[in-house]
């Protein structure tokens, strides 16, 4: 597996929805580049047994985790914990890219 | 635990050596922000059964994983697999820091 990767490069978007662009996969992981254009989403969800990690690259985005709703900008680090349910929306006219790792692999 | 943090606020160097900062720590993985004045390093060393990841969000530093080695700059990400010897260096003049997940926990 190639092990450098850079985020820039690899992150591509999609007119249709949010798009996932795959960095690593392994056995225990797995850390990917999220790209969303104005106006598109995650839809909240969970997985049981497994931790999500956001990381706000570029832009803003309104991230909820259980019950609580932020505006997360560049910089910010958002923890989805197993079980909890999780989603994210670029309310704002600018793209929005994330890195994210989860583990285990679900 | 708390869920939303930001990696800038995170942020405290030593004079002493490389620090770590924890953002999460959860049964199953940890995310910190390692934070390198210019000459301060982590020594190559590895982990069985847990991989890591290495996002630059500052600076540049000089990441070895196994035998290959490259100066890596803000936005650049890299896989250290299971088992595989890595370090890095802050070869540069400038602080590095660097956002850091591993899965499982050690």
């Amino acid at each position: 597996m190639e092990c450098f990767h850079d985020v820039d490069r690899a992150s591509a978007f999609a007119d249709a929805k949010m798009k996932k662009n795959n960095l690593f996969t392994t056995d225990r992981m797995f850390c990917d580049v999220y790209c969303f254009e104005p106006g598109q989403e995650q839809s909240p969800h969970s997985h049981d047994g497994s931790d999500k990690i956001y990381y706000v690259v570029e832009g803003a985005g309104t991230i909820r985790i259980g019950s609580e709703e932020r505006v997360v900008e560049a910089g910010g680090v958002v923890l989805a914990p197993a079980g909890e349910p999780h989603g994210v929306v670029n309310h704002g006219s600018n793209r929005l890219r994330l890195l994210v790792f989860m583990a285990p692999l679900p």
